[in-house]
């Protein structure tokens, strides 16, 4: 059997791969991603079951809309407008996902033809990479700086054909935990805002923020082809797979929803009514206080052993926010062979390869801190001074 | 914006737009394809919900693999091994999908280049070839007889170049409510078997047959290139997406969990984790009993009122199970026309056109049952009548 060029082109999880070598018991691992079980309000969302099936019934389990439940899309706009005003988004500008994921899948789909150009942060997500690769894009991979995006590459990729959108996650990005600054917003949003193109801000992490205040979206609001991706795999659950996309491109968000209705119809009904339920019925916001407390402490427990234990030729960044650092070692350094000295540290972490749209060899790495108390934190990076 | 070439070409759903008119309540439809409210155990499910959170806590909440939990997946290996014990079914040979039309969108992913054939029933299931084209394939409809395939067409077909797959829907299929015989099915068998194709047979409504008795799927044990897929969405719930794919071609199924993975990461598993809860704690089989009751009753209805309301020139199928008829005006009649002579009679269904992979006018119709009670039905079938 012959299988589609595309398929043969999509890197299967180079992340998955070795989280099958790092699961074993005495391996301190910074390669996962996942959220803290923790943070998960499991009884308030077990009330919220119950209490749904007892009040809409069969609504819950028969066919629904691909749009999404009207009331959840209606709290996720209101949601984003309390938060920054100027977005002005309305129940119609919101498109229910099978997680985040999915909307990167949609839109790739419904915008991209084979060769079509794609400009992604360089090191970007993991998942976006694999779910434009399927398109079989061009990418045009713009290095992301500590403020963030490289205007000049920027600019330049701009010029190449058949660009059809921007993906950037600038809050707490994955894999750097970087974060665009003001003044760089302003001048990404000067470098697109007269492009025929789709500019996606993907912001899973955004209400994950430690220091700081919330950040004005770079095009949101101010660009009609802008879409924001959210999900509340961070905040409530990722089991349930439950994201969104907001944007008043609405020819856009028509072909989205023909996309997805032809991909598995519509997203879990159930789901939406019981996260809808436990949204209007909980303090959610304490509760998202909650999990920053939590990561606050184990990004300040991780930093704090790297200061200590971390040689001064190796560089990190000093994450505002969300799940990750991005750790620099010198030039020359191969990170997949400091992976194997890892573990025989019992350490392991996601060197930094599969985030670039290249095959080549990198001196990076990427550590996830909000899986392990601050006392093991401190034991793994410790192990990893001893290698670096 | 330019959209993709595929998206341009994928037809929004034909029926989503007719019950947008058909939606009114003094309108008697048999133009949807419910599952009826009144099958799905609510209160089973609920205590599951409440049992599953009780013993496995956050696992139901936390990401999951892409392939889907094990014990549902062996639980599907063993009902369909039980049915028809040459199938020889593992774990291994099972992928849990968001739905069975995601399944159908993942195998076009992985197999499917632009312009390759894929054969299908003509009528055919109208998610399948919206899921198709989004690969922009090249369609070969064969005639859909009361045996099952043309066969004759069928070989002539495969003789075309790259074909990569050929997608059937053997038991009271989607719109014609026909069921393959086994005569038909071996010769199916027989014109497949040697051919380097995926043979899909998408099963969602076996379970729910009537009369007879269940026959030997057609290539399912016997062929590699072999999938089966099905669904809990005519059984249990539509709301949750649950379905699944079965095949023990194990490369294509790693393709196809790539591709799952580059869509939405892993299907709900706090539903998943419900499901099999459900399946392994109830009666199930009882409960799918009575599902085939309510529609046996139904069904029988409707063909009661068609034989004696319809003149001797419209002809229509006699389901052995499912929740479809399939109605044949005479030749030149159009279908469209007659939908909106049916909508001055406050009656809808389904025109037969969005069934067909090419733009004609049709004379044919598909009137589900599942969702009225046999005097509702008598009475919409009377005022149908009329206009044939």
């Amino acid at each position: 059997m012959q299988y589609s060029d595309s398929i043969l082109k999509t890197p299967s999880s180079f992340i998955r791969n070795i989280l099958k070598v790092t699961d074993a018991a005495d391996v301190i691992s910074f390669a996962g991603g996942l959220p803290n079980p923790i943070s998960f309000p499991i009884d308030a969302l077990k009330q919220s079951v119950n209490d749904s099936i007892d009040s809409s019934g069969a609504k819950l389990f028969q066919y629904s809309t691909t749009q999404g439940y009207l009331p959840l899309r209606q709290y996720i706009a209101d949601k984003y407008n309390k938060k920054q005003p100027n977005l002005n988004y309305t129940a119609d500008d919101v498109l229910i996902t099978t997680g985040s994921q999915q909307a990167l899948e949609l839109i790739s789909k419904v915008l991209l033809n084979k060769g079509d150009g794609v400009i992604i942060e360089e090191p970007g997500y993991l998942g976006a990479i694999q779910a434009f690769t399927l398109r079989e894009p061009t990418f045009y991979g713009i290095t992301l700086e500590t403020e963030g995006l490289n205007v000049g590459q920027l600019k330049a990729a701009l010029k190449k054909p058949d660009i059809k959108m921007v993906y950037t996650v600038p809050n707490f990005q994955n894999p750097t935990g970087l974060t665009y600054t003001k003044e760089r917003r302003e001048e990404v949003f000067e470098a697109v805002k007269d492009k025929d193109v789709i500019f996606i801000e993907d912001d899973p992490y955004g209400e994950l923020r430690f220091t700081g205040e919330h950040l004005p979206y770079i095009a949101a609001g101010k660009m009609a082809n802008s879409v924001v991706l959210g999900s509340f795999s961070k905040t409530v659950t990722p089991g349930m797979r439950l994201g969104y996309m907001l944007t008043k491109n609405h020819e856009l968000l028509n072909h989205v929803e023909t996309a997805k209705q032809a991909t598995d119809l519509h997203t879990n009904i159930f789901a939406q009514y019981i996260l809808h339920h436990y949204l209007t019925n909980n303090a959610y916001e304490e509760h998202v206080e909650k999990i920053i407390a939590l990561y606050k402490e184990q990004a300040d427990a991780m930093l704090a052993a790297m200061e200590t234990y971390f040689p001064p030729h190796v560089s990190y960044t000093k994450p505002e926010g969300g799940m990750f650092i991005w750790v620099t070692m010198p030039e020359g350094v191969n990170a997949l062979e400091k992976f194997n000295e890892a573990m025989e540290q019992k350490v392991a972490f996601v060197p930094g390869n599969p985030f670039y749209t290249t095959n080549k060899e990198v001196n990076t790495m990427r550590l996830n801190y909000t899986n392990a108390t601050p006392e093991i934190i401190e034991e793994g990076i410790k192990r990893l001074g001893k290698i670096l």
